[in-house]
């Protein structure tokens, strides 16, 4: 078992079937950057803005009205405690980076108001006390009680692990033991129709080493698919067959791929090869037909679903900002199992497009959709009936120096570049310090330094990358884009890594199968999708502007004051200056008018930079002319 | 006002703002051809099985409970009431044309229960009888009281219209008049939150002359977007703006449509300008930029709802029977103001593709959605939980020969091309028959053989037809197609009047802001839209097939025993070999493959025709090579 000190987010050091171990939120530093950046602002504006967010959406006061502190009602959904715990996990994560006493203060606060609404026999859960008490596990399909349950479970693993205080992870011990009884080898078949606490009970039984949590989670597992169905038998619960028998990503997003990470989990501990060879099934589908090139997840807002394969829409994009998280979190799981840079690439392009696109530049208001067209008139908002996103940021982003390095034996492992410094120890109790300096992913140029001594080194290439130059000391190395560069040596005092990744625009084509995307294309620089916005075209209608046809004329430029900071893509796209308005929708080919082009400026920006100079028209994808 | 044996089903021949009159269904004989076909299988089949189904689906029993002729309890949704008033209406119409004994049984035992179902207020409605009594009029928005009141008020005035008899006629009377007494001028405003009662209202008034029943349809348009909202103030119930002030078509597709459709019948009697201003706005909202090349209405899955301008997609496209229906019977009534000739080109369109899709060749199952694509699975049902459908098709099938003709002062219009007879009166009291011999819609030769006499014949000459040659005793007369050929003349005994449409396979492109059609082309020959259908491909996956690049090679091909008897288009189309299937999601344009094209033998079948051979997959819309 590792020390509580040891604040990672998934802790692997002790799960036999993980190649990669994790290390500890604490242990890295963000330095510099673009994820720098968006880590303190998530910090200094979005979870203070959260803090009060729970306050106003009445999260926060409904543990005071359970627990008889305060008059009042319960108010909102019945899953309305998870956004309070999601927070709550996130507020822990940064207070690992920001020893802030404000901060401390609301953790103490909510910690003490959970405890206190927690009952004798270990239940809580705001919306089922009281005048509901009776309906407690009665409709596991829909209630989200074991779904609070884990998000309670995330933040008090992160509270012990951050604070090293044993409050929370008690209260969520006590609720994991009633779980149990009820659910339990002794207890009947249960599990929730939102799947989270899956993961949640292995990273307690990893916090704690009491392996009825991890039998519990592999119940909540076997649960599924039944017959008769424990749930109601439906898709959009998962619940339409076996875990082990899915073999399509289908029903609701987020909930399914919460699944497939709990399911990854229980591989890391267990290493049953039915499971693995299940989750690589479902991976398959997922990275090779039903993801955006944003890295969104669920393409229908109709049960929040995955589509078919291939079904794709742009405008009518679902993906959901939690979708994307669960991606980066279940391929964060699959890369433990195996340090295979496809999970590596996918969580890159999520974290820099459809997660980041989630939060507004400010921090204080949130995407729920991440659609890849807009026509106007759809922005963040501070907060949602439906509040799980905005946490789901917070703690995503709060943990993220977390996700930037894994170890194993005798290596460090580099995933994600960006200014940072890791303190840590190898599994081999070996003192190791890695510095990177870059403004990756503006810049491809690299620079590692690793602290001396006898250990390896893998370093992410990714796969976006058409080549990579990677020297150390001026010596140039072998460097496949797509994988770990593995550098094994004794490392000596100055040493010098550099990666140089090609920053080139790239014009990206989409599997043809795509109906949406087909005769289209996008713009990607290193890992960031471009978008064009209506308030970048100096003329025209979004909906009639083309791909020029040589983006070799393109050029990114550095733009300290636009955005935030970013590298646009500044050019000459073309606009269909045929009046489509007044064309009739269908016309026999020989009637139908072909564009008829004429050059205009225009300027992309990151596509998770939109929507923040108003809710005008967006595209990622454009028409080509050929 | 008409006799009561005028079985029209919209009567406008007093409408003051009807440039065009109708005729009565019972006026025109169906004789042969394609929509004979339908027409004989709706009444041999369709409307047989539908009354089993108002028997199992207990529709029919929960007038008989409510009457307190049978025990037991009402089921069903709030909304059941009205697939029963539907299919009434639709057996008085098939009632018209068949005096079949059994069927005038079950309209005697339907209306008799009805009948006794009623209460002395005048209300009927079997989900608010007994015990949700008290709930009457307390949720206008959900309830869809007065939307079963309307399609109550369609059969009773469709029963009147062709048995002459006045029981049900009675009992709408009397239920408009409570309706009248609530919600009309001495009342509070009141709207249905699912609009239809605007029609029926308005169709009792031309029935009855009772003018109350005209106030009150034009007080449920006013009711809508007034603030304090009378509804809900929503979009999906068309309550977001007073109806004049709508410029957009959003909101629920057959809501709206029913609405405008309302909407049109009151300026057909009052003749306000700003009234039939907003009809004509929202005409071009929706079919210059929302409609299928199917005549399929309302895109999305979420709220039923018409998408933004050019948002149609093809896997997904709702396009639900109803709506097609709904535009049907919207752009009837908008050539009832004007014989433009594009309302009944939309008509046309929509009856041959996305209204025939809604109903088995065999008559017994049915169509809710209609996508432009699939990949299979998907199939007809014989009814639904929500089944308004299935009886929707019953009544505009029984309904049809009510549309191929209307009349003015001294013309006959010709609007639709079947084998058919009309036999009626000019307003002016001289008698006209017409006899149309053709085979269209799989020939372009039409015969028409008009009586002797001093009248006008206008001729529809389609839209999508590029030429046209009208010939009369052998003379060629112009013909521009999207227009009527007007003929003024002394006819003859023997006058022999033939039109020759082009009957040739169109490759059609879409307006290239449709995002999924773009790049992409269907065939079209005459009216009729075609589709492939993954049986009819030799090898391969419809997902990878794409338009042959010379269309000049294929072949129409009438095949009599093919799908109940059409004509097919034979050819062959490309099949992509590269494997898309395990190609990356997306790659740089320099790594991206072209399709590699193999020629493959393939068969299109007309749309409305798919799914009879199995739930396969088929495609509308293929991509082409350019």
């Amino acid at each position: 078992m590792q020390s509580p000190s040891s604040s990672t987010v998934v802790c692997t050091r002790s799960s036999a079937y993980a190649r990669l171990k994790s290390v500890g939120v604490r242990e890295v530093q963000l330095t510099s950057g673009l994820l720098h950046e968006r880590f303190r602002t998530n910090l200094a504006a979005g979870i203070p803005a959260g803090w009060t967010q729970l306050w106003e959406s009445h999260t926060i006061p409904n543990f005071y009205v359970v627990s008889g502190r305060r008059p009042g009602e319960v108010k909102g959904p019945r899953y309305i405690d998870s956004d309070g715990y999601k927070w709550l996990e996130a507020a822990c994560w940064a207070y690992a980076h920001a020893q802030d006493d404000t901060l401390k203060a609301w953790i103490d606060e909510f910690v003490d108001v959970i405890e206190a609404a927690q009952e004798e026999d270990g239940y809580v859960n705001t919306h089922f006390m009281g005048e509901r008490q009776s309906l407690r596990f009665t409709d596991l399909d829909h209630a989200h009680e074991i779904y609070c349950f884990g998000h309670l479970t995330q933040a008090a693993i992160a509270h012990h692990r951050v604070t090293g205080e044993s409050k929370l992870l008690n209260v969520a011990r006590r609720f994991a033991e009633l779980l149990y009884r009820l659910f339990g080898p002794e207890g009947r078949w249960g599990a929730c129709g939102h799947p989270e606490a899956e993961m949640a009970l292995v990273e307690l039984y990893r916090e704690t080493g009491e392996r009825r949590y991890l039998e519990l989670a592999s119940r909540m597992i076997d649960a599924r698919g039944r017959k008769p169905p424990v749930l109601d038998g439906s898709i959009y619960l998962l619940d339409h067959a076996p875990f082990r028998e899915q073999r399509e990503a289908v029903g609701h997003a987020v909930r399914a791929l919460y699944l497939y990470a709990g399911a990854t989990d229980l591989y890391l501990e267990t290493g049953e090869a039915a499971l693995i060879e299940t989750l690589h099934t479902l991976w398959e589908d997922v990275f090779t037909r039903k993801a955006y090139v944003t890295g969104g997840l669920g393409a229908r807002y109709e049960g929040e679903a995955f589509g078919l394969a291939y079904e794709l829409p742009n405008l009518r994009a679902y993906a959901e900002t939690c979708a994307a998280i669960a991606g980066f979190m279940w391929n964060w799981r699959m890369l433990q199992v195996e340090p295979d840079a496809r999970y590596a690439d996918w969580m890159e392009i999520a974290l820099y497009n459809g997660i980041l696109s989630g939060m507004s530049l400010d921090g204080r208001r949130y995407f729920y959709m991440n659609p890849l067209e807009s026509r106007g008139g759809y922005e963040r908002s501070p907060w949602f009936g439906c509040a799980c996103c905005p946490p789901n940021v917070h703690r995503t982003l709060a943990s993220l120096p977390g996700y930037l390095y894994s170890l194993d034996e005798q290596t460090v492992y580099v995933h994600f570049y960006a200014g940072s410094h890791l303190d840590t120890r190898l599994p081999n109790g070996q003192p190791v310090q890695i510095r990177v300096q870059t403004d990756y992913p503006w810049s491809g140029d690299i620079e590692v330094q690793p602290s001396p001594g006898s250990y390896t080194l893998a370093l992410r290439i990714p796969g976006w990358a058409w080549e990579a130059e990677l020297r150390i000391n001026g010596e140039r190395l072998e460097a496949t884009p797509g994988s770990y560069a593995i550098v094994q040596r004794e490392w000596q005092e100055g040493d010098s890594v550099h990666l140089s990744l090609p920053m080139t625009i790239e014009l990206l084509r989409a599997n043809p199968r795509i109906e949406e995307d087909r005769a289209s294309a996008a713009l990607r620089r290193g890992p960031v999708v471009y978008c064009l916005e209506q308030v970048d075209l100096a003329e025209g209608s979004l909906l009639d502007i083309y791909m020029p046809e040589d983006t070799s004329r393109l050029r990114a430029k550095h733009m300290p004051a636009l955005l935030g900071g970013v590298v646009a893509i500044e050019g000459n796209a073309l606009l269909d200056t045929v009046p489509r308005e007044s064309q009739p929708l269908y016309v026999p080919v020989s009637r139908y008018i072909p564009p008829r082009h004429r050059e205009v400026r225009v300027r992309w920006v990151p596509y998770y930079a939109w929507a923040n100079r108003g809710a005008g028209a967006m595209k990622v994808w454009l028409p080509i002319t050929r």
